[in-house]
């Protein structure tokens, strides 16, 4: 079993990095936003903050490293190449999926990576759909105290499941379970999705029952349909995932949805963002925090530095639409009435 | 003339199969529609159940092989695929216009697919247009007979017939007509059109002079101008054909009205759809069942167990749409408000 | 000066039928309407009857040849044949302008078609400018009288005399000078444009004056901008020309305009038309009549025969239209509410 | 100093000329606008007045020079073209910024052009931030002094600072210097962006404190983003350019929004304007005036000739378009309701 989910974890990130699986027909929203240009900032660009703090722990920026991988031993430097340019720049940082850790004690050490950067924000992640399959809070707990996270997120994956050959496909009664598991572990409990977004209503489902924190993981980045479709061996799968390109909420849908129903929560932006400027958005929509996964899987191959040159243009970029606007911190940037909606629907 | 109809009708299929005639600058209109994906269905996939019944019958899926053949000695093993596949799976099925078997009584057995396909509802076709070309309720209570019919169904294709050197386009006084059949015959009478639409008015008057189910069978699909453009000997008809080729109802827009202005009656979506996902939106939009016609003719040629492949994946992508959404039955997807309007106009 | 007028003439046919000179960045608009097909017709295609009436007298169909030629060797025969043509299928038509048998006696017989039109509808053609160029209505009255026709049109084409090196600019003081002609003139006189095409308000400033008629000669097909683009020597015509490529008001605009503000007024459609369904939407969009120019240029200097097929094209277009919306005449056109606007701009 | 002030002006004329820096992503949103066309003018062409005055002078057309270069040897030429043709065609003119003649004595004849051209409105220039920067009044009096000029204009350039390895960052307080500027200063100041667009209310803010008359200067023609990635030699700042393509106000709402919140106000329309359709545009939006720079830069570098035949063509199109709408002076064409805007959004 741990040896599948290796597999299968290996299999993702050589899929995502070679083949084309990026959603079609269905974009992020941000291009449908433009800023309005604030001629006259009246900043100076030396005293723009991005700080602010998330999980209790303060962030150098409002950034987040997505849940990406662990279980397999790529994902070991991997994991430490994110973890150190991670603890450099002061953004926080999911792990992928730590169910591998849990199956089988030898891939543990993969996603231990709380030396590379010890005060950071960190958390481990498991699908909820493991908790229709044996996992309960103790196994959450351990997941926990394996990677010394500050938090656990439980991500939502339906139509991966369905489209993965050895899928979990009962989603019935989660809430309930992921109730108790909120209530009585002894860190937040976060809820994402990988790609197909979360919306308002659902997020407020959510909170209520206890949820910290929600990452939206909206559409028009990575297909997860197209990725399970590159792996499966039923033809039927194969066939039936091309008519899922499009699905999903947009990832900047989402998040205006989610933070409009959720006043006050704390809400996480990712699903296809690649720069600066559309994290600008993203916060200015509704965003506390704003996720990368895909768009810095390259450089997480290849090295911290690699990975602390990204994050630099991010952040030069989103400090740049902030002096663009006048905004000296977050908060102004969330407050802005300087970005319009350009065009009324979504591709 | 049983000869004339036999050589149109494999025309029909030969030109369908090889020759683009596609409606251009029309489409079904399903892509203006998106649905909102449900993050946490709290459904267990295997649970979901697509049954339905239609006239007086179960089926298995809310699907229906659309009236395409008959009458040409080709036609005899396509029209028996069909059947099989169609009584594997469960789905209703169409036979193509059964005027042929009329006049040409050696062409009767190309339609007699009752014997493999015993369990399902089962409709006879005719032209509309017959009526005034000599046809009554005699024959139409003949051709359900010979076919062991559960329906019949008179299909409405003014700009076929118009585009057809040998096409009868004297329209006057069906409705009429079609009331005195629909009072008379044993069995329920349907109408459907052949890729141009019905909209909602029209379908408002034929329930009311006692239609028992109407098929919109609207654009963006098979242009039929297009496809006798290639047969016409004509050339005023051969130019004026491309005039039209974006004529007609999208079916997404067809099936949207039908719905609307007539509560409670059976509805039937065809025209263009070519997956489960725009299946889903059809069903969501109104429909009560959903028809397949020239996407499925490739396998019908073929053989059953191709066409029992497609009905599959069709099958599993409206399955998945429904994990999607959250939806666990065919009542839960036709309520559903997680379909929303993305674009203002259709393509 | 007939002789500059012929040369000119000679070029426009010239340059409109072997050089690009199509308005770009704007269009007709009647892509912009679609019909909502209506699969019961309850008409017998058979019985659809296009006749109306014009100038007093009968047209076999709501068409008109649009002013094209005249003044050149050449369109002797273009416009026998196109009389010839409109005398056979009951077609209107309208010559180009016959300022040049004024000024040269010689060229007097190339407009003289009235021997092979007897029965049609014909009109005379002079550019509205000359009147502040030394025409007057006796002048108008000689027009008239040389090509024996049943009304005078005057074109306004301000823009293609600013791109002409020999063009009249002054358009002061027209709309005086064009009602002293309305009210002397025995025949009914019309106004025209050439392409830019005139708005509501206009029209109902010419009718308010005694014009019978105005065709709105709209935007979206020969830009004539473009077509004296290439027959100019100033440098700075050649290169101011391209910013005038989408200006107009396209056709279906203006008709909708005009009729809007001129209940009961004859409004002629034309500019860019192609075929009877674009012809079908001018009719419903409130055109009493519409004309072709560019269109049957072709045919028109090949034979008359030539023209004849394309009109009958023309007309099984617009019949088939008719058909497919149940309009068994031109007043159910007219009235129809099948015509709807699918797209909020035009192109 | 002076030196590398020499050499980025000497860059930025060579980039603007050779590579490609457009803006992408973004228009000035003059093609979302079509004039109505007036097909009877009432007008004669030759009566059509462009004049109106500017800086208290009278200026022979409502244009402007934007404001491009000096400080370098090249530069020299290239605005000794530009007073010539200014002059002889009674345009208004911009010289670029007049920095380097203050830090470098030596520079200072290249933007002495006032004896080309006497009698035109002439503006120095200066950026804005330049007051955080040691500059105050006195230098600023003596720019207007060494230029001969009616004005002085301060330029807003936020981003290109940032973008700019050796650029002024810091924006805060400039409004009160501004202020205190425009009150000391003896001859009126402007302040103008240099392609991302003021907004109406900031407009507001500085006709409030003093400022005599607004450039908007909006998006849609050269990204100054796009110009300093090729000149920086930072590397973050050349990835990061990318994400900026599309950032700035169109132009053509820029005007409208200024003028709009403004009335009554001095106000210039500048940014990607190509010809004198689009300043006419310009105009009917809310512009008094209309400045060119890249797309006359050519013409400058080569000759006053080459720039006159490109003045008489932009004159030429106002003119024509003011025909097309039949407006006989400026005044009519800020007053026209022949103005429509076709589309929702701006691309
Ligand atoms: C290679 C790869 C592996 C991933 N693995 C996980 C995972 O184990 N758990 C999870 O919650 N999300 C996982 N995701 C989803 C991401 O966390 C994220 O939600 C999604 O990719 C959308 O963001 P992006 O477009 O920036 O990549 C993975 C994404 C990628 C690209
Ligand atoms: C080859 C072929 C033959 C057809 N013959 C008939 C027919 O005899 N009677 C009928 O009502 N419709 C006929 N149709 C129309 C279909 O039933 C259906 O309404 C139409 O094709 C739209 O659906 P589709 O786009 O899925 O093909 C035919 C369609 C095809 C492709
Ligand atoms: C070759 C050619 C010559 C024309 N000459 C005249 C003319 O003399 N008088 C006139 O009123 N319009 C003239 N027109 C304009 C047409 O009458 C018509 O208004 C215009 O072309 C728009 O219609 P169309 O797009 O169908 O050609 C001419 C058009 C063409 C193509
Ligand atoms: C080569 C070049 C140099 C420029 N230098 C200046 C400058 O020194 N000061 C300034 O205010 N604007 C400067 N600009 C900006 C222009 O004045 C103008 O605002 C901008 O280019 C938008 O107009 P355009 O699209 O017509 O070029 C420069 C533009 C160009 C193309």
């Amino acid at each position: 079993m741990g040896d599948q989910i290796e597999r299968r974890k290996a299999q993702h990130i050589d899929i995502v990095m070679t083949q084309d699986v990026a959603a079609a027909g269905i974009t992020t929203g941000f291009e449908n936003y433009r800023f309005i240009h604030e001629a006259l900032p009246e900043v100076n660009f030396q005293d723009i903050s991005l700080s602010t703090e998330f999980l209790g722990k303060e962030v150098k920026a409002p950034f987040l490293i997505s849940s990406m991988t662990g279980g397999t031993e790529k994902a070991t430097s991997i994991n430490r190449h994110l973890a150190e340019a991670a603890e450099e720049k002061g953004w926080a940082m999911g792990l992928g999926s730590t169910r591998a850790a849990l199956e089988h004690e030898a891939y543990a050490h993969t996603f231990q990576v709380r030396k590379y950067a010890p005060s950071i924000p960190l958390f481990a992640n498991l699908g909820a759909v493991q908790l229709n399959d044996g996992y309960d809070e103790t196994h959450c707990r351990k997941i926990v105290e394996i990677t010394e996270a500050d938090a656990l997120v439980l991500h939502l994956n339906s139509l991966q499941e369905v489209f993965q050959d050895e899928g979990d496909t009962d989603f019935q009664g989660l809430l309930k379970k992921m109730e108790q598991i909120a209530r009585r572990l002894e860190v937040p409990l976060g809820v994402k999705e990988v790609g197909w977004g979360i919306h308002g209503k659902l997020a407020k489902r959510l909170f209520d029952i206890g949820i910290s924190f929600v990452d939206v993981a909206g559409a028009g980045g990575t297909s997860w349909s197209q990725v399970e479709k590159k792996r499966t061996k039923t033809p039927i799968r194969k066939l039936a995932a091309d008519a899922f390109k499009d699905w999903g909420i947009p990832t900047a849908e989402a998040v205006t949805d989610v933070r409009k129903r959720n006043p006050g929560k704390t809400v996480i932006a990712s699903g296809g963002l690649q720069n600066g400027v559309e994290a600008a958005k993203a916060i200015a929509l509704g965003a506390d925090l704003v996720g990368f996964g895909r768009s810095i899987l390259n450089e997480a191959i290849e090295s911290a530095e690699a990975l602390i040159q990204v994050f630099d243009r991010i952040e030069f970029e989103l400090k740049t639409a902030m002096f663009g606007i006048g905004a000296e911190n977050l908060l102004d940037l969330k407050q802005t009435e300087n970005l319009k909606h350009i065009r009324l629907s979504s591709g």
